[in-house]
Order: C-alpha cells, then sequence, then structure tokens
C-alpha cells in the first residue's frame, strides 16, 4: 500500500503576520491535491520535535515550487527553522477545547481542566484568531466566575516560564493602564530598591497606548535582557526595569491581548487574569495595584473598579500574594509627556528634583512607593510615603536609578533625544480646562509617531484647572517626521474635543 | 507642507486566502514607515471607486518591492485589480459597527440600524475574522431575540442582490442540514416543476459536509450558471438547479457561515437569518423547510426544532411568507450513497423509477414535493403527496429533470463516474445495526476524498434496523485515489464507533 507523501522543504519567504501562523503551499502541490487541503484549512505542521497549527494560504505563482513551503515569520521563528528544512503536513488531530469554548459561549461554567486545555492550545499555537476571539466574547458575555478566573490565572501561569527569587519579599506593581505619561514605574523601582526591598519588575512595550513602560526605560537603558542577565542585575541592584517579553512569562497573556485589542474586549476576569498570572509568573508575593478611574480612562466608574479590585484581591489571595489595591484619579493624563522620550524627560526631571518636575506624577509615584514599603515588617502602616519621598529628594533615588541603568548596560551619560518637528495647539478661547480626553491625547502621539519613533509624542503645556487665555498654546505634538507630523494635524482640523474650556 | 505619499503599484502574488482580505506590503515601504503600519495592522486599501480594509502582512524579502503591494487573491478580485493598478492605503476610519458587536457581545439588544451597520460592513469587507467571530459569539451567547433575528435577516437581504419572478406562486425548499446523503432537491424540484409551479432552486456547494446539491447537480449538468442563464432555463422550464454563489444572494451569509464552521456555532437566530435571508433573496415566496432531529444531526432534540421552527415561522411571516416547517427523523444517512457522484446514482435511480431506489430517499422527496403542492390552490390539503408520487412514478419527473439539465447546458445521455480504489467495512459481530453516526460516515467520505474528488465516498449497504451477520458488509469506501483511500482507511483503524450492531 503505498502511503500518502507528505513531506515539503522549507522556503524562507520571510512575510510577517505577526501573531499568526501561516503555512504557504502551492495549490498544485500533493499534499493540497491529496488531502483535499484548500485556503484557510487548518493543518498540522511538524518540525522536528515540534508541532503547531497554522492556516493555510495557497500560492499560485512562481513565489513556491510545488514541493516547498513557507512559514510566516512567527511559524518560522517558532520552529527555529532553516531553509531546506524538512516539514510534514496533515490534518490536525480534532482539539477538546474547542468543545469547551463553545460550551463557554452557550454559558456553560468551565471547570480548571477545560481552562486548562484551552490555554494550553493557544500557547501551543493550535487555536485560530477566531476561535480565540469566540472564547474571550465568551468569557466576557457569559461572565467568568471567580473559581473560573482563578483556573484562568492558574492555567496562563501553569503554561509559560516562572520566575524565583531567593528573598522573602519580592515586591511589584501594576497600573491597570489608559492614563497617557503614567511612567511611575522609573520613580517607584528605584525608590523602593534604594530602601533594600527586591523589585525585579518586568514590563510591556506599548501594545495600543503612545509609550509602555519599556519603551520608555530604552531611552536610559538597554531593557531586552535574557534571563541570566535579568538575575546578574537583580542580585547586584535589588531591582531591574526591562521587558517582559524576552522571557515567556505567561505567553498566554500577550495571545489574549493581542486578540482583545482589535475590539477593546476586556472582561474584568481576563483584565485579572491577565495583570495575575504576570505577577505571579515573574515570582512576586507582594503586589501594590493601581486602578485609575475616568471618564476615559480604560476603567470608567467606581462600581467597575470596586469589582476588579474584589477579583484582584480573592484571586491574588488564593495564590498566597498580599496586595493592596488602590483607586486613584484618572481623569487626564499623568505628567505634561506623552511618547518615550518626553515621559523619561518627566521621569528625569522628578529623579533628580528639578523644580519644574510635574508634581502629579511625583506625588503619584510616592504614594505607590509608600504603599509598597508598607509590605516591610520595618514600615509602620502611613509612614511609606513619607520614607519614599525622603529617599526620592535626598538623592537615592536617582543613584540607584543610574545604578540599575548601568547594571543593565546603559550609559552613565543620559541622553534624551529630542525630535525637529513640532506643532502647537492654541486656547481658541479663554477660560479653565474642565476636561482632557485621555484617549485622543493618546491618538495624537501615536499618528506623530510614538512609540515607534522615540521622540515623538505630546507635550501637555496646561492640565484640568489651568486657567488659560485665548491664543495660550495647549500642547504641542512632536515628530521626527514632517509626515507624521501632518498625520496628527490631519486629526486635529478634524474638529476632535481633545481639552475642553470652560468659563 | 508635503503631504505623505501613500500610493503603491500592484503586483500579482496570487495567494489565496479564502475570504480573508490580505494586503501584502515591504516593511520598508515608506508607507508602513511613515503609518506607523506594523504586520496585523488593518488598513484601508482604495482602488478607482472601491474600497476595503485589508490585513496587513509585511515582506521582508524579494517577493514585493518597497513601492510595490500585493493582494489576497479574494481582495484582488473584490477590486478587479489588474497588475500596475496604483492603489492608495491608509489608516481606516474607526467604525461604528465594532461598537455594536461590543454592545451585543456585553447583553444590550442591538436596534435593526446598529445590526444593519455591522451587516453593511461586514459586506463591504471592513470587519476583520476576529470582528467577525466576537459578533457570532455575542449573538449565541446573548441570545439574539425576535426583533434582532428579523433585523438581521433584512439587513442580510438589503445588503445583497435579489431575484424577482414574474410569478405569483415561487416555492422553494430548504433542509437544516446534517444528513449525509439527503439529496431530495434533485427529486423534488422536477415534480413540482412538472406540475407547473415555478421552482428556481439556487444551492449551495458543500461546506462542512461530503457533498452540496450544487456539487450533486454537477454530476448531470454545470451548475455554475449566471443571472441571465438562470432566468432563461427558469422561464423555460419553470424551475433551475444551480450553484447560489455565483449571483451574491445574501453575501453576508456566506461571510459568517465560513467564520462559523470553524467553531461548529449555530445559533438559532444566526441559522434563522442564513435560511430566509437566502431563500428571499432568491425571489421565493412559499417554503417547505425540512429539520431532521437525531442525536448526530445538526438538531440534536426536539426542543431547539420547535424552537427554530417558531422562528422560523414568526420571521418568515414578517417577510409575507408563507412557511410549512417539518420535523423529520434525522437518525441516519439518507439513501445509499454519501459523496457527488453516489449520491447522483441514488437520485437517478428514484426517478428512473428502479427498483433497487433507496426508499427512505423517494418518501422523503415526495413527502417534501407533497407540502410544496399544496400551495397550489389547485391541490387539495392531505393530497399533495399522492399526486407527487403519480408525477414521479409516471415518468413525468424525470423527463421534466432531463430538460432542466439540458437547459442548463448537459448533455441529454447520463454519466455518472465511479472511483477506482474501493475498501469494505465488514461486520464484527451478527446483529441489528441500531445506530450510525452521521457525523463519523461524513467524515470518512471527505478523508476518501469528497466532494473534491466526485466519485469518492461511502456508499451504505446496511441501514438502522438491518440484520446482519459476522463479516456481512457494513459500507464500502470509494476513492479515486490510493493516497486518499488510506487515508479513510487509517480513520477506520483508530476505533471509531460508525455503526453500532445489537443483539
Amino acid at each position: 500500500m503505498t502511503s500518502v507523501p507528505s513531506t515539503l522543504t522549507l522556503k524562507k519567504l520571510n512575510i510577517n503576520t505577526y501573531y499568526a501562523p501561516i503555512i504557504y503551499l502551492h495549490e498544485n502541490s500533493h499534499i493540497c491535491r491529496s488531502e483535499g487541503f484548500v485556503a484557510e484549512a487548518r493543518v498540522e505542521v511538524v518540525l522536528r520535535d515540534k508541532s503547531l497549527i497554522a492556516t493555510l494560504h495557497t500560492v499560485r505563482s512562481n513565489i513556491l515550487h510545488c514541493n516547498e513551503a513557507g512559514l510566516s515569520t512567527y511559524a518560522w521563528n517558532f520552529f527555529e527553522a532553516k531553509p531546506g528544512d524538512v516539514i510534514t503536513v496533515s490534518h490536525p488531530k480534532p482539539l477538546d477545547s474547542l468543545s469547551y469554548i463553545r460550551s463557554k459561549v452557550y454559558g456553560n461554567t468551565l471547570k480548571h481542566d477545560q481552562i486548562n486545555a484551552i490555554i494550553t492550545d493557544l500557547v501551543a499555537g493550535r487555536l485560530s484568531d477566531i476561535q480565540i476571539a469566540m472564547f474571550l466574547a465568551g468569557s466576557v458575555a457569559q461572565n467568568l466566575n471567580q473559581t473560573e478566573v482563578l483556573a484562568l490565572t492558574r492555567a496562563m501561569v501553569d503554561n509559560g516560564k516562572k520566575l524565583s527569587w531567593d528573598a522573602p519579599l519580592v515586591v511589584d506593581k501594576h497600573c491597570v493602564g489608559g492614563l497617557p505619561g503614567n511612567r511611575t514605574t522609573l520613580i517607584v523601582v528605584p525608590i523602593v530598591a534604594a530602601f533594600g526591598l527586591m523589585m525585579p519588575k518586568t514590563s510591556s512595550r506599548a501594545i495600543t497606548s503612545p509609550a509602555g513602560t519599556a519603551d520608555t526605560m530604552e531611552i536610559f537603558s538597554p531593557v531586552n535582557l535574557n534571563y541570566e542577565q535579568i538575575k546578574k542585575v537583580v542580585t547586584q541592584e535589588n531591582a531591574c526595569i526591562v521587558w517582559g517579553g524576552n522571557i515567556s512569562l505567561s505567553p498566554a497573556d500577550d495571545l489574549l491581548i493581542r486578540v482583545e485589542r482589535s475590539m477593546n474586549l476586556d472582561g474584568e476576569g481576563q483584565l485579572v487574569a491577565s495583570v495575575l498570572s504576570k505577577k505571579i509568573s515573574s515570582g512576586s508575593n507582594h503586589l501594590v495595584i493601581d486602578i485609575p478611574v475616568g471618564p476615559t480612562a480604560k476603567v470608567r466608574n467606581i462600581q467597575q473598579a470596586e469589582l476588579i479590585k474584589t477579583l484582584l484581591e480573592s484571586t491574588a489571595s488564593a495564590f498566597s500574594i498580599k496586595t493592596t489595591v488602590i483607586i486613584s484619579d484618572g481623569t487626564q493624563p499623568v505628567g505634561r509627556g506623552i511618547g518615550p522620550a518626553l515621559e523619561a524627560r518627566d521621569v528625569l526631571a522628578v529623579l533628580t528634583n528639578d523644580k519644574n518636575a510635574p508634581l502629579d506624577l511625583k506625588d503619584r509615584a510616592l504614594t505607590l512607593a509608600g504603599h509598597i514599603l508598607e509590605f516591610s515588617s520595618s514600615v509602620q502602616p502611613g509612614t511609606g510615603k513619607a520614607i519614599a519621598q525622603t529617599l526620592l529628594e535626598s538623592g537615592k533615588a536617582f543613584e540607584k536609578f543610574l545604578a540599575i541603568c548601568i547594571a543593565q548596560g546603559g550609559s552613565p551619560s543620559i541622553h534624551i533625544p529630542t525630535a525637529k518637528h513640532t506643532y502647537t495647539v492654541a486656547a481658541n478661547q479663554s477660560g479653565k480646562i474642565i476636561d482632557i480626553d485621555n484617549r485622543k491625547i493618546a491618538t495624537i502621539a501615536k499618528l506623530a509617531g510614538a512609540p515607534v519613533y522615540k521622540a515623538s509624542g505630546v507635550e501637555l503645556l496646561a492640565k484640568i484647572n489651568t486657567e488659560v487665555k485665548k491664543s495660550d498654546p495647549l500642547f504641542v505634538v512632536y515628530s521626527e517626521s514632517r509626515g507624521a507630523l501632518n498625520y496628527a494635524i490631519t486629526y486635529l482640523t478634524q474638529g476632535h474635543n481633545i481639552m475642553t474650556i470652560g468659563k
């Protein structure tokens, strides 16, 4: 009996589809014909000891020969493939996880094993965008209960690497997001480390915002460290501020966020599992979480914030993580700069006690650092913030910040780039600023090029309650390229209400 | 002020992604750099007077130059593009429909305008797979109410072409699906047309099944007719049996089904809108719908069937369509053959009154034809089936069938292909067949090559209640290729319980 030939030779096509695993086959290849594979089929690809399920895109041109296969960059890197490698391609086995996803959509409560099967298949690259989207929509529509959130968090932690530290007290902080310019981490970490607590901070790059903590930190030092390098920095300085994407902590989180973001669909249960899975994986056991609330922040009202707070506390407690959740004002951006370099300038001003440093950024950082310090048995409740302030204003925090930067491979001389092209928006009437739209300010910074172009972004010259006269400058758009600046200007001329001036 | 250059020259890449619109750009193209586009961004593509939103896949090889762009086959055909055409690419405007989809996921009831906005964006190619999946999951999880089902049906009809016929009584039939071999349409249509009613039947090709009505009809005649050709056939013969995919009736339905099928997620509301939007668009005003119920049919229990029946009747009535809904036995396949050619053989046997013709297929066809004939004012209630039987057994139906085939461009001499390679599965014990798994039988037929290879499939030699002896043949797998036959055999050896033999 002849067997079905199913091997193909890899050709490097260099097509980047972000996280989507795609396989390219010639539509006349023996595999497409014998297996009946047509475009958009899900097929199992095996190379050496690894396998994943890819979506098939068929080719009818000379990009590929009939005995060749191409892979999208994500799939190529997943396999650590080389041109000429031989892969096998077949129909994938049915996935149990699909029936669990369907079950969730229909309103059933999932057991731990079922949620774990979904997350295992997700991380192994076996779920399509459509299947992931249905899981997320089902989770939001049918509300994950507390037990499901716990199971989801555990599954996300278990399906990834885990850091561990040789210290009884390992602290971390997280902000639920949505506030442009809220770059407290770069101030909190050195204060806490200067005090002597261990704070191995892994942060994300921007996903939909004009800057992530990792993007801003990159102005000062490399952030793209591997596990051994991180260990060394933390052993030496008690802390680090690095990009977490390099060390595979809760990879499920990144895969889910990628699908969520195209719909801004971020249910409370998902959010809690997302935050905690990263923190648990990074090995911390004491955590301060800030939930800014405002009409254009991620969390829009106090009821939703309280719901997230309760769910965070109960889930963290099941993992023996001590948590302080703070609900804060999220009505406007923090500091002046929005965009990696402009935010770095604010951070540096606070750390160096510059007299023009933005006071709101400083105060937020001191509040968070204070709560973290109070996890220490040597700090009396209610005294943390004052201790944090002393560490900052004495210059000890800045000294620690420089030491961390140097340990991460940065230069001792700090250089913050500035953008060539600017455009200033002025008040069209006199009055008091009564509202700033976080989302629109972020959009302008992104249109101007942030975070890809580090010096691009927005500098706010007025905040809520500032009294302005007609023609006073309200904010400046910075851009590294004329083209991107024009893009932001086009948006500005479309009549979006970015700052509201009242009487 | 220099403006952002954003035009690119099209190169034909011939990459088929089924319905997914993809644009390929070099990652160093000025557009990617100036607009900050990265892989998986959603970008608006404009060519002449058409636009769609495509997903960006970036290329870093010599497939494309920096000033070139490629499009997936679907997008290429959408634009009727030619190599060298110049497109413009930009950030898409925010879609209101996304907030309606989100709203549905969160459990709100959508208004007609909102559902229409979603379907308009869907048909215009502006929604991604993730967004469509979330709409479907939200619709299932939150249950579309009767008003929403009506609005969805209307939106699907309004966003497509509509046929109209010069007859007061235009009839149609539909089967909710899931029963392999249930090819009644090819018998019902000629009976009804021979009686004198107008039945312009548009059918689908197989999506997840081993054969669609259009695939089986293609054994007898061409089915790929355009609008003018269909008009001509129907004017001449009162009926046609053609593929509906050519004439853009309810294109939203095809786009939704494509996303549904990867999860088998087919909510009642969605199902009703899907069936009725096609029928309303095809211009029929009297409709018989068959809902087979069985543990391995699409509809699993009588409660679900009753729910669909009620929703079908109320929605159809809002469109002034007279409907008869039949709930039938769906415990096993219909007839003997499964796969285009094997089903065609059953159909031909019934039409030619062959003494070995499968009686279950004949009886089902007569029941449906009978109900349709009773829409005519000249047919007394309860007498339709007998009239249908006379038309069939007198040879008038076969005569009409041949006339329809010839009108559609078929040859008067019928040739049904047979497959070279066969494999017979025998009973492993004596007893009575008590169960046949519809889904597994379909899987075997598909593994053997159906519907792509017309003569591939399964022939059932035993049905429920057949008494068999050990080693009696139960079914035969037919395949046009040795490789595909092996694929089916491998599945068979994995111990799937396809036919259950009881004592």
